[in-house]
């Protein structure tokens, strides 16, 4: 390669301000401060192939600092992807480019994962480094072997996540985790040290990093730092000193580069600056061939990787994994008939370890974890050995008290592949992990969160630990799909459903306190459906009740109260309101017919309930913060007992 | 005082136990371990005084690790406070008791601050210490000269909030914030070991703390620990070396004490190793006397206090906005005439800058601020000069990109007092602060969130950071006040109500892009009845069109469309949903009448929007994520423009 890294670099510079310029939106100021590292990564360092961007032992590499867009797509166009052509580039920001604002995993191979909220990408590489250490233990060097690189800038390292996750990452000890921290001392507001004092290399130290520093700017000094991050056993955060928008000569180092277009002028006087003649979205020849000679650098490793995969004893148990395919047969069926033959009182939560016993046998993918509420979450099987830096082979993560964390690692874990995680939490804590969920479901990832004490039933812990809102909020994210089941066989259900959706996660709501057992048709998994008839009226039908977990059973002692008084009651259970709504309208009409008095029963917030009870329905649950005291004692002051609510119900019959 | 201090100690131990063992549910383990500390603490260093708990001065005291709630209610009830009584404790976590599972702040006058959630106690302290400098900065040593104790533990210091809040901490070299880290080395999970491995003090250190150690203990070894926290100018954490569930011989020092009763017969084991003979919630008298004595401590101090408050000149101002009331004639009445004789075309993140001139200038209690978004937020006006280490005096915080730390931070100011905080991020990130916006409204403070960017309006930056189901599932939340407003002059209506909502929080949602004004008729606060009737049809009423915010413009050019066609379509503006609940039903019967058909029209999820338009009503919204592009090819894309809006409802008219 005869050209000088600082034209490649050049090349990434006028593609970003160029992009930039045409939608008259984005982030210049990034992409050409982090030009000069990016380039010495992508043409010395990184493991990838565009020819194969699936190839599974590729180097993972995130961008965490997502809003500089540009720097991917231009890294991307330049070493050979298919996409993004440069006519993508130039659509940068409209509507159908896969250059979208910020990168997008689902729009662009190369995009390992959607980052803009910032310190999230960081998080979710920990959970790719750790992906790779435990299919490293399970398939062996010759398999998986790979780095995961992160860029990340001060928004990142100043996010709460930053801590969760280098934190877990210090813990597992992560060494082939490297960070490339663009510290360009700029924030949105001005200078980093209008809002942060902090010593960043010293915080890492304290959390079990190597640090090491270099000139942004400088190939040697690049290439020294990511050799010694690389060499450290640790996992590595590299301190790059920019320049952000390096180019612009009359913007550079401010925060007028970062968030919005150079403008005409700044853009031809950054021309200059560099030295850079070629028009707008025309990358010179020589440029072009000295990038595409980078992008051909992993060819042979690859061809030599695929070969030893060809030979290998695990060749199709790795590339069932990779690709996300459960095991023929995998099945939940002989599980739930036993279930059927021995009906028993349990928690959902408790059921849910129950399923995870022949899940976690027949799956040797899942990995599962919990925030520190392992018992309380019950996600750890019996057999279930800790994934720790002793032993990556393990199945087992303890997260620690780091919920936003344990939501992005899980993220990880998934776009690695090779891996489905689970991870467990109190349900009111889905608020500290809210935003890993809305990536999980944005990225279509196959995570599954168990997030257990799902109501006022949790008891005695009272208001900060009641989910009251959670289920509602949580239904209304695109994507991702709701489980609340109200036994044991439809706990099973749900987690047997959760694990087939490939394409995106799945949230299992379960209860603290004991619940009978009331399914007994087995003949299909009708938690499938979302919802259905549990109890036929016996009495002619004039009351539908439609409950979900806890609150089923009540709904049936309900329903017997109305029926001892005459008047017949469904009782339709409904663990899943996404899988109902996408039932025939044939099906769902016969479920929630019109003619009738149609009632919720949820012990959670009402509001949204009309969606199926309709604005004159009845709507029971909990609608302003719970309280602390034992269960029964709560769920009788919320009125959310047969005896409360018969009379209500056959109140409004009257009228 | 001849008591020994670990006999006063003791007594924290017994009723912590002993309410334990008879609610037979709670954590004994935190008070146990950390009754020698909060003994030194209240008997030696904290300035409180029991007869007068809202005294302004007081020392604030936070258990972040608010599982261990019946600390502060032994210490509460053993200094002397009216309550909790004997009898309170007794009922520990039963229903009606003060004595909450958790520590609620709205429950027991000394409980500072509603904990549990992890972390979000010491970022909540942050807050109150932040206020504390403020508030001395403005009315001077005499009056505001206290300092803000936290006991916090592992979960709290692992969680990622706990970087964001120590980070502002340190930046802002808040010196009288002193946190008690109860280093016991246990997690429920196990060993803190298990999960973590990293330095903490070298973690504080590295981001301007002041650290310190003692023997958690040894009461002398405390004091020494606590006297030089207090002496250093930087924030402090004091490292309590302690072991958990102390005094329980067979438990002590394991999970096993976190979070369960100890047994009748562990209980018995503690009495004998303690030497505490005393029968469950009797306290000997001459240890009830010598804790009364402690608790009378701070007398002498207050008196003089309010000596010093009735000389001020500044007493009535001092009163007034400790007590949380807005001053006399406060109002926005000339400049919404202002507005409404200029109409003019602007963001509603913009008109709320212009509202918050007058706001600013009326009110000098308002400290605002803005997760590093101030110039997108629009949330600082002229004139606010930034609060800074060097000047407290400032009513601007640049929080940096720490959206929960921010919303923390604004907790602690409302609920020390004399300041109402309010501050901007992107409403897509009000999931990163959700935890915090939850806590707002469970404590009932007004805190003034100020969400922009607020729907696929905002245009390029695509799904990352478009707000979907945002709006929903902050409305499903309990006590908090969103608001949409369409125009500047509602947006100025909304900044009113929420400004004297004293009792609780409140939430703009306002838009990035330019809006027309479409409210003529300022008689009077039409937000605050949440929805009204914009335009009234002028052929016969078939349609009712009922939109928020930048979708109220949409639904007026649809209706205009309709009415060509022949069908009078009414016009409903619904800034706030909690408002329109609360109206009397004739108000809602009217605005949304029968025999009509019902339409919405959001750019967000549309579930929920059946509360209003019933199950056969229209909804029009955005149920998945969004994208990058322009904000007109997004609207469109999503079929969100009257050209494509009217036809759908003249479709379903004709059904």
């Amino acid at each position: 390669m005869t050209i000088a890294s600082r034209q490649l670099a050049n090349a990434i510079r006028a593609l970003a301000m160029d992009a930039v310029q045409a939608a008259n939106s984005g982030h210049p100021g990034m992409p050409m401060g982090m030009a000069d590292v990016a380039t010495e990564l992508f043409t010395k360092h990184l493991k990838y192939d565009p020819a194969q961007p699936r190839w599974a032992d590729r180097d993972r590499f995130v961008l965490s600092a997502g809003h500089g867009s540009m720097l991917i797509y231009a890294l991307l166009h330049l070493t050979g992807y298919a996409r993004p052509t440069i006519e993508d580039i130039r659509n940068f920001r409209q509507l159908h480019s896969p250059c979208a604002g910020h990168p997008e995993n689902f729009e662009l191979a190369g995009v390992e994962a959607t980052t803009g909220p910032l310190g999230s990408g960081l998080a979710t590489a920990v959970g790719m480094a750790i992906a790779e250490r435990h299919l490293n233990a399970s398939f062996g060097t010759d398999l998986v072997d790979h780095h995961t690189w992160v860029i990340a800038g001060d928004g990142c390292l100043m996010e709460g996540i930053n801590h969760e996750a280098i934190g877990l990452a210090g813990h597992l000890k992560l060494g082939r985790l490297i960070v490339l921290w663009d510290d360009n001392r700029i924030t949105i507001d001005g200078a980093v040290s209008l809002s942060s004092s902090e010593d960043v290399l010293a915080r890492y130290a304290a959390t079990g990093w190597h640090t090491v520093s270099c000139d942004g700017h400088d190939p040697d000094s690049i290439n020294t730092a990511l050799e010694a991050a690389k060499a450290d056993p640790r996992p590595s955060i590299v301190q790059c000193t920019t320049v952000i928008g390096y180019g612009a000569p009359n913007k550079q180092g401010t925060s007028a580069t970062h968030g919005a277009a150079l403008g005409v002028d700044e853009v031809a006087a950054a021309r200059g600056y560099l030295g850079w003649t070629a028009e707008p979205f025309v990358i010179p020849e020589d440029i072009k061939a000295a990038w595409a000679e980078a992008g051909h650098r992993g060819t042979a490793t690859r061809s030599a990787w695929e070969a030893r995969l060809v030979a290998s004893k695990d060749r199709a148990e790795f590339e069932r994994r990779m690709a996300g395919a459960l095991p023929a047969g995998f099945s939940l069926d002989a599980y739930i008939k036993e279930l059927a033959a021995n009906p028993q009182k349990v928690a959902t939560r408790k059921a849910s370890e129950m399923a995870l016993g022949p899940i976690n046998e027949q799956l040797p993918e899942t990995v599962g974890g919990s925030a520190d509420l392992t018992g309380s979450n019950n996600t750890k099987t019996k057999g279930q050995a800790p994934l720790t830096a002793e032993d990556y082979a393990g199945r087992y993560i303890y997260y620690g008290i780091r919920e936003f964390g344990m939501g992005c690692a899980m993220n990880g874990l998934a776009l690695h592949g090779g891996v489905i995680p689970y991870g467990g939490t109190f349900m009111v804590f889905s608020d500290y992990c809210r935003p890993a969920i809305r990536l999980s479901a944005l990225q279509q990832q196959r995570v599954v969160y168990v997030m257990t004490h799902d109501s006022i039933g949790l008891g005695e812990d009272g208001p900060t630990h009641q989910p009251v809102e959670h289920l509602m909020s949580l239904r209304a994210m695109p994507n991702l799909d709701v489980y609340r089941p109200c036994d044991a066989i439809e706990t099973a259900e749900c987690w047997q459903l959760a694990l087939e959706k490939a394409d995106g996660p799945s949230l299992l709501a379960l209860s603290r306190e004991g619940l009978p057992q009331v399914r007994t048709d087995i003949s299909e998994n009708f938690s499938a459906k979302g919802a259905y008839r549990l109890k036929a009226a016996e009495a002619t039908r004039k009351v539908v009740l439609i409950a979900s977990g806890s609150e089923v059973e009540i709904a049936l002692a309900t329903a017997k109260k109305l029926e001892e008084a005459g008047h017949g009651a469904d009782v339709v259970s409904m663990p899943s309101w996404e899988r109902f709504d996408a039932q025939p309208e044939s099906y769902r009409d016969a479920i929630l017919p019109e003619g009738v008095l149609l009632v919720s029963i949820e012990a959670g917030t009402t509001m949204g309930w009309e969606r199926y009870v309709g604005r004159k329905g009845l709507r029971f649950g909990v609608d302003g913060f719970g309280a602390s005291a034992p269960v029964k004692a709560l769920y009788d002051h919320f009125g959310l007992t047969a005896d409360k609510l018969a009379p209500r119900i056959i109140g409004a019959l009257a009228n």
